[in-house]
């Protein structure tokens, strides 16, 4: 059976990469300080077996041999599916020279840690030749893989399947043209306290709540773990073993809270790939989008409604009576979503978020074509900054310099966070038109409905379908930028009386 | 330069046996309980991958052309005990055939599953296949590895490289002699109270107190981690990450006390090679026996001494003020070194300890020899329990069925807990002799002069030396089983005024 030895194959290149995401998570979670060159040396050792046993002959012969006999599949099957995907990714993987992924491998691992100390020390110059080498081999990776229209296109592809520049401009366009204006309303308006988010609460409180939460939303902890670490992530290594990552600041109740709802998202969308999918390429988020979209979902729609804290208000302000005993719900829920334009992304409220967005967008653009210097890219940062939020930062550490992904070779990568948070609100709809109690039960703590839908619209189906036509099937229609500008009017136009 | 060739190899060799071991340390501490199944999967991708690198033409190819520059090596330089070493483990890898080895890592894999099933239900019978099974993929094993004395001798070799039946025998033969006799003589005598160590002693707090001791011993958490399992181990990813484990038992205080004592000895061993070895076969242990020398010593020549509480107590009536407030030292240096036949291997005394290894041996030796059927084991082990012990077991649980090694197809492994402990006084004396002040250092809680010797002349060593070598050069003379029979009759026969 040509197939079955082919995902045979496929399986032996899983189980290697899920052994680098074991490594990944536990460098991140536990390992010891001085461990990280032994561990740097075993993930290279990972990932350069991986990629010679995929880009090698086995797999083109399997897949030739499998292509004589996939002409028998119905088109709509698993395996047709998974034959289209393994064709996808050999293609891309072989395009690309060897060198060339060892070099950008080789680059990004220096650069992180030059970027790492350029921030620290709020020095760019430093970092600026790295980041200069990086958009070179971006060009010539773009290069390698091929493109018909504009070369972001080939770089956006890596993480949102796809997906074109002339796809995404009128969509950034549209929610730049309604989220400026925005802004500047809200901030006519007076502001939201939100001090009582930075009392005093205790890490070891915060995460005992963290978990009942996450049991509550339907987390399993016999396929899964909450752990601690310095940047939030979630990792899995099996549809039966995933792993997310928390933050506890004592100062900054929403740090924990949020963020471990908004990694439930992705962790959820890992659990729920059909189990037969296992081991196979079709397991895992179809894109960074329609991932993040689940997070977001998780995080913003159920975790920031009024609805959500009817039902867990109560046992919050028991987790933190000196805190909270005495502020009413609805403090709370204004609280939690105050918007005010600030410098650093990650932080951003759930309007100003999508500026940060199209900032990086329009800096990658202009980056790689050549119209902006390296030299000139903090300027370039801060005047945007300034026209879109109204705000400029002091420094590069809370300009430029604030993000990772330059550094670590991600670039084509951010405007997938927007995807997200766009489809969040086209997927939430579709499932509250499917099942119009939703909204009540989540005020009861009841989150099977909502549940079920994710998995049975979104989840279950893995890679099987592209992420165009996976939101099509799942919400009726193609990503649509209208209802999510429309939720952010009507949520923040009610909180904000405009 | 084909020694370089040869050495970056095996460093990618090595980096995929590390990668297995973060991912079994993983599985042993962390792993949420459904993901068992993807994890054996990944293990098996690993071993595999790493078993078609190691036996493959490439490293006879490499070996064949260092081989050529080996003849400028000095023979006591590290890279020709390197060629040394990797001949020997590539001489015995290829002289396996593969389909032997799959075959016993899959009965194996699902033998554990069977005696975990019998044991808890006090089934030998349904066990019983599967040792036979075992037991003759082991004798083919030994006959594919060769042998020129003694069967045993090939399965010894893996855990203790030429230790052999030959000189084997008289040192259990004499530790017998020396043994049963002794263990008669103290239960003549009245028995010590050890009742204290039973108290509720707060696992939280048992932690702390092992963390300040391990810290105090020298271990460096900066380069490994103290965390929490079911059976207890030490594992390594790197000379800078080293990983040990322990579990708490709340009624059995020596439990966590002394297994953290003991893995830290193993620790030492694994972080005090030779920093120029990392990523090469000379990093890590020897022999079993060697590093359970290092855990033993650790464990018992220091942590069961009247120095070490002497300078400790204090602190730990400190941490358990309602334990042991009103219990003097002496009571507590008794209690922990009560003599006392027992059922269970694992919660053995110094003395008793080494007549469960013993009875292993010869049941392995009758079992291998076909002397003794598989059926007649039970009774084969009950027998020699009575005998040497004056206990018998009430069930195959308690008796036959309590360890997993036979299960694992470790045969030939329990001797080395026995060199072990034999080696630990043995190297505790040659350090007694080059420092004499250890036992006063000890006392005041400085540990660094043992520390450093067991770094120098044990160590740091790695596998450059063979085991019988690495003593001679570290005690100046070889195995000698005297010393170790002279200390149990001097500390025993002082605590039981013989």
């Amino acid at each position: 059976m040509p197939l079955t030895e082919l995902k045979n194959h496929l399986a032996e290149l899983h189980n290697l990469s899920m052994a680098g995401a074991v490594l990944g998570w536990d460098q991140r979670t536990h390992m010891p300080p001085r461990g990280g060159a032994a561990r740097a040396a075993q993930q290279a050792t990972l990932s350069r077996i991986h990629h010679e046993m995929f880009v090698g002959p086995r797999t083109r012969e399997l897949l030739e041999a499998a292509g004589g006999a996939a002409a028998q599949l119905d088109p709509d099957s698993a395996d047709a599916a998974l034959l289209r995907v393994v064709r996808r990714d050999f293609a891309k993987a072989t395009r690309v020279p060897t060198a060339l992924v060892v070099e950008l491998t080789r680059t990004c691992s220096l650069a992180e840690e030059v970027w790492a100390a350029a921030r620290a020390t709020n020095t760019f110059a430093t970092f600026a030749p790295w980041l200069e080498k990086i958009i070179e081999l971006k060009r010539q990776y773009a290069a390698a893989l091929g493109y018909t229209g504009h070369i972001y296109d080939a770089l956006l592809d890596d993480y949102e399947p796809d997906m074109t520049v002339r796809q995404l401009d009128p969509i950034l366009a549209e929610l730049k043209r309604q989220t400026v204006p925005l802004v500047a309303a809200i901030a006519g308006r007076p502001p939201i306290a939100d001090a009582l988010l930075t009392r005093d609460y205790d890490p070891a409180a915060q995460q005992v709540f963290a978990e009942r939460i996450l049991r509550a939303c339907g987390f399993d902890f016999a396929r899964g773990r909450l752990d601690r670490t310095v940047h939030p992530f979630c990792t899995n290594f099996s549809i039966n073993d995933v792993r997310i990552t928390t933050r506890y600041d004592a100062a900054w109740l929403p740090a924990a809270l949020f963020g471990c709802l908004h990694e439930m998202g992705h962790a959820f969308y890992e659990m729920n790939v059909n189990p037969a999918y296992e081991a196979t390429p079709l397991a895992g988020g179809v894109s960074l989008g329609v991932h993040e979209s689940q997070s977001r979902l998780w995080e913003n729609l159920v975790g920031r409604s009024r609805g959500f804290w009817q039902c867990y208000y109560p046992d919050l302000q028991r987790a933190f009576p000196r805190q909270l005993g005495t502020v009413p719900a609805d403090d709370f829920y204004r609280a939690i979503n105050r918007v005010q334009p600030s410098l650093i992304r990650v932080e951003a409220d759930e309007i100003t978020y999508n500026l940060h967005i199209i900032i990086r967008y329009e800096m990658e653009m202009a980056l790689l074509d050549g119209s902006l210097a390296v030299a000139d890219a903090p300027a370039a940062w801060n005047q945007r900054m300034s026209q879109y939020l109204g705000i400029t930062p002091p420094t590069d550490r809370e300009g430029i310099l604030q993000d990772v992904h330059w550094a670590a070779g991600l670039i084509g990568y951010f405007p997938t966070y927007t995807l997200g948070n766009i489809l969040a609100v086209q997927i939430y709809q579709a499932a509250l038109a499917a099942h119009p109690a939703i909204p009540e039960e989540i005020a009861q703590g009841q989150f099977s409905t909502l549940f079920a839908f994710l998995r049975d619209n979104i989840h279950c189906h893995g890679r099987k379908y592209p992420p165009a036509e996976l939101i099509t099937r799942a919400t009726g229609r193609p990503l649509t930028v209208e209802p999510y500008v429309h939720y952010l009017q009507t949520k923040f136009g009610e909180l904000y009386k405009l």
